[in-house]
């Protein structure tokens, strides 16, 4: 669950639901280090960080492209998960290895393989500069304004910073819907260079199927190494050591790393559309475009292998936003978002003032998702279906409307002859389902979609479409090109026709949409003022795949009418490998067949805890009390899905690969002891 | 889950929804054998079962107390479950060895061990009665006359059987809800002895938290032998054959017991009582029972043993019935029942004649849910709620009252002077919640209510009403009796006032609950009735604890977001244990532990199959195509309780024991060879 498998949804803060029936806003715990628990990690847990904790932990930990790491030696070491380098390692891999597939140790640092376009990001600094970002703002600006200076701002405030001190990298991190700015200054290593990564199979264990679920048996780490001047890096003065023992049950354990989007503060309005419309269009999609693809992968194998990319992907998308959907089904989740909302206007319509300055947000918020309820079916099905004669006929006409600035105009015309290839007939099949979904999301009679059906059924209407259109000759679009305007008006090419209906609704369905995320964004941001006001801000910001912290238990959980354990074994990994017949995606990796006996059975292969998780976190190390590393975050539990919008910690878990289980595959499976030296072997720091 | 373990429900039958959009009455899987599945199993699986089939597996199939078993040797052997002979094991174990938990394994038969009170019923032959239940019955008679008839006409067919033949034991049984009777002769075998039974923790491993789960890890069997004339019995003629390789994956297996009660063919109305009413309340109760005992236990170890069976009993329920409602709970198959309904009520009313004979049983039916909706509450807590003064003084009001027949007033009168103990903290804290649970569902100013509670809270009110009655005293008791109506009317003892207001309400209750039962029960067999008018007679009727045999396939399924593998492995055993710590219930016998070297744990524990069972099909045996023995029923996965009321294939699974689980204790644990050469040794039959 690395960060690039996960969809981007509107950002927003926690509204942690712990009791469906109290009105109890508690407020997760994705903390950032500028703002540090000390509160609530002793009230929680009766922990007091020593001083310095908060910044060797920062210090120690990194961002990689789509994920989290951390140092693991002071010798620049760099533990991840291996789903966060598997097209790396597949880049630098030999063609006639397959070290995606058959694992990489090097045998020592000089084997160790430059990975291009990898590094990792260390935060060096924070710097709050909320009101610089609000500065010049004038009382009673309108949203379009508001949103425009606080972008001129924060340039301002990044240029303004590099010329400072280049050495950094900068970010403004918008935390809380934008109520507060933090300026984040990054250390970059730019040298990255692979040490390790299991076979795909042990780290992949139980594929798309066990994905995002526990028990669980995903050996999924690998080792890079951050080089400087040619020579490892020294982060002898902040790296997580390493435990002897691994994580144990009820232990105190610490997630640290960049978990990337979550949407829990979200109004219950906004919830509302999430639910009954952008989700259930989205999955619509990704449903039949999954039957149309498996379909066509069936034919052969050829086809298979192209197409198997893209169908992981989209199964892991599909799985994930189900996860999403299921919990805004979940009347009960629901219920208490709408008491806690509810409890939260409350405190702000009991004093005049907030009342004055944020009252009136959740309702302005709700009239945006009125409009967004009135125009998504048609941002989404407005549109040319992924029909490239379509997609030609709206360049034709924008490219011969008068009121087209030259310059698209010029663009149009050449995107209208660029690529004639005939559509193959996946992209057929895809736009025959896309018309089907239309019909049913667009209201009847629809002028659009009454254009392209032409009365007819969808796989007739698209059929006679391509047959009755002459758009796939160069010679005709030409010929519409030159005969400008009124060639088009007069063409009675029916694909033609349908793009005269679509071209102006494109243009005011952009301008529309764009004006309600200016709006959405604006009154989000005073809810995240109100929420200040209300609760303080001893308070976890939504995620922004930027470093954070979180505390959680190590703890099993009700599942499947049973209790799911704290950790997973050998004996379990084996016993789901035979009890699927070593069959793909539960085959093991021959080495771990061959050396079976050489594995202790009882070891912790993963284990879960109640730390808050999402997206982006992949790789994220799990530090206990005194900074070593107890395990290795790769994933979450099926019912942590829909802690995206509604938190709650009851049963929803992070999901770790042991320490155990990583010595294990260094030691008897690649025989790379002096990996685990380097980790174990280390005094303190 | 043998039968007693299960709660008893309304009666029914089969109402098989495969589909939640269509309209398909699929009539589910628990075929009889007279009316046996011939097309069924030819059209499903293309098997046309050979001459004798049938009568060769009904004659090696049995019924023992509460749960299902059958020969698998033609010396008698019989087969079953642990936990269906568990309580008799610990009847006949020797004090200083305990069997439950150590195991017991005879060397050779002449150790076995005859055990009290066991026996063993094998299905002779069957009859069709339906003529002769019905017979005499005028038509147009009222729901009462039909009952009572019905009611004299099966005494009379039983006692004619047993008088032609009084070597059976015979059963009238009443299928499709009444609408069919088959006159049963059963062979009874008195003399059944014990040969032999796993350690407790190896058969019930996992404990309450895997009841009604899967994966599954069970070795849930046991072994007894049939005698007659003090030699093991001669069942050389029909009895089951043993699998040398166990079932496998894909394949066909049927399954032969006696499913104890499904509710599959009530009515919407039914099930909406059942869903609203019937089963919170008894949720409710069994919910805060467990609490209120929980805490007596954990109070002391002695408190603690005195209450297990009780609390374990309770939670079985409370996990069954909270599925049941589960199943009833889900809007989908709710609307899918509803499809089916309105498309069974078409089919008879798009016939005159249908109309007029059946057309009205479901607003009849749905009637008497309406009166049942109105006088459940009052059923449920207009009692004494288990307070013992409340008891006494009912027995005090009724022994006084000049309306009670003389014999029913003396026996109260004895009764009310009974048991003069004081009630236990248990029993007050049950009767406290019974109030809170009373208050939620009477209506506000209950007389009766309003009489125990007297304007107080429930723990209040319960403490105040034992401080203010006298009912504890012998000598007051002995004065109301003696002093008659007139003392009782005038007596200012709260509890006697309460119970005044009691006496008339449970015994106008009583009335109504009978006239309901009664039309429910005449309106349910039209129903039938009605099945067959539209559907024919090929269709499975309703659970009745008798014999029957269903079909199905061996295949795993969704689950926890992810598969459920066929089967598990011993692999998965040893895995569960040693991530539970080899703690209880997930603690494996020692000899497990120390023989695990010699376990193959690659071979096979447990395994899920399509088979429709219900309680009462524990120790049903699991045949192949060629009446072989491939595993042993023992429990369902969670989400097969939701067929109790509403049938389906695609999730729900029967849980067998693999036979490689049982040669393999046989041999490794028990080094019991004989029987397994017994089992494995026989040439045909």
């Amino acid at each position: 669950m690395n960060r690039t498998r996960l969809v981007a949804l509107p950002a927003a803060l926690l509204f942690a639901l712990a009791l469906p029936a109290q009105e109890k806003l508690e407020l997760g715990k994705m903390w950032t280090f500028e703002n540090a628990p000390l509160e609530h990690l002793e009230k929680a847990h009766g922990f007091k960080p020593p001083e310095g904790w908060f910044d060797q932990v920062r210090l120690s930990s990194l961002r990689i492209p789509g994920c989290s790491a951390s140092f693991v030696s002071p010798k620049g070491l760099i533990m991840t998960n291996h789903h966060c380098v598997r097209d790396a390692v597949a880049r630098v891999s030999p063609r006639d290895q397959d070290w995606v597939k058959n694992g990489f140790a090097a045998k020592s640092p000089a084997e160790e393989v430059k990975i291009p376009g990898m590094d990792a990001r260390q935060l060096a600094s924070m710097e709050d500069v909320t009101a610089r970002v609000d500065e010049g703002i004038p009382a009673g600006a309108d949203d379009a304004t508001v949103a425009k200076m606080r972008a001129e701002n924060e340039k301002k405030i990044l240029d303004a910073a590099k010329a400072k001190n280049p050495d950094f990298e900068y970010q403004v991190v918008r935390l809380f819907q934008g109520a507060q700015a933090q300026l984040y200054a990054y250390k970059v290593y730019r040298d990255v260079r692979l040490v390790a990564a299991p076979h795909l199979q042990s780290a992949h264990f139980g594929g798309d199927p066990d994905n995002f679920t526990y028990p669980r048996y995903g050996i999924d780490f690998s080792f890079l190494r951050a080089y400087e001047d040619d020579k490892p890096a020294d982060s002898s003065k902040h790296y997580f050591r390493w435990s002897a023992t691994g994580a144990k049950e009820g232990e105190l354990v610490f997630v640290t790393g960049n978990p990337g989007n979550t949407g829990r503060l979200l109004t219950y309005a906004q919830l509302e559309y999430l639910r009954d419309q952008q989700l259930p269009i989205r999955l619509g999609q990704i449903d039949s475009t999954l039957v149309i693809l498996k379909r066509a992968a069936a034919q052969s194998p050829q086809i298979e292998r192209q197409l198997r990319t893209q169908i992981l992907g989209m199964e892991n998308s599909q799985k994930a936003i189900r996860g999403y959907h299921n919990g805004l089904l979940d009347a009960k989740l629901m219920a208490a978002k709408k008491v806690a909302e509810e409890a939260f206007r409350s405190r702000i319509d009991a004093q005049p003032d907030l009342k004055k300055k944020f009252g009136d947000a959740w309702d302005k918020l709700a009239a945006v998702q009125k409009d967004r309820m009135a125009m998504t079916p048609s941002l989404a099905f407005h549109t040319p279906g992924g029909n490239n004669l379509i997609a030609r006929a709206l360049n034709v006409v924008r490219a011969v409307d008068p009121n087209t600035a030259k310059e698209a105009a010029e663009q149009a015309r050449k995107d209208a002859l660029a690529d004639l290839r005939p559509s193959n007939p996946i992209q057929e099949a895809l736009f025959v389902d896309f018309l089907a979904r239309a019909q049913k999301w667009l209201p009847k009679n629809d002028p659009y979609l009454n254009a392209l059906l032409r009365g007819k059924a969808p796989a007739e209407a698209a059929k006679a479409l391509r047959a009755d259109s002459k758009l796939d000759e160069r010679a005709a679009v030409e010929a519409l090109l030159d005969g400008g305007a009124e060639a088009v008006k007069a063409s009675d090419d029916p694909v033609i026709a349908a793009a005269r209906i679509l071209a102006p609704i494109v243009e005011k369905n952009q301008k529309a949409d764009a004006a309600a995320r200016t709006a959405e964004s604006v009154q989000a941001t005073r809810i995240g003022q109100a929420l200040f006001a209300a609760y303080g801000t001893k308070v976890s910001p939504d995620a922004t795949f930027t470093l954070r912290l979180s505390d959680g238990v190590v703890q099993g959980f009700p599942y499947n009418g049973t209790i799911a354990p704290w950790r997973t074994s050998f004996y379990g990994l084996y016993g789901r490998n035979v009890e699927f017949e070593n069959k793909y995606p539960f085959d093991l990796p021959q080495p771990w067949l061959d050396k079976k006996d050489k594995v202790d059975m009882t070891k912790s292969v993963n284990f879960v805890s109640t730390n808050d998780i999402i997206g982006g976190n992949s790789g994220s190390p799990v530090i206990n009390k005194d900074r070593e590393i107890v395990g290795l975050i790769f994933d979450g539990n099926i019912e942590m899905l829909a802690n995206n919008y509604l938190y709650r910690d009851d049963v929803p878990r992070a999901v770790s690969v042991h320490v155990d289980a990583i010595v294990t595959t260094l030691k008897v499976i690649f025989e790379a002891d002096w990996i685990v030296e380097e980790l174990q072997g280390n005094a303190g720091n």
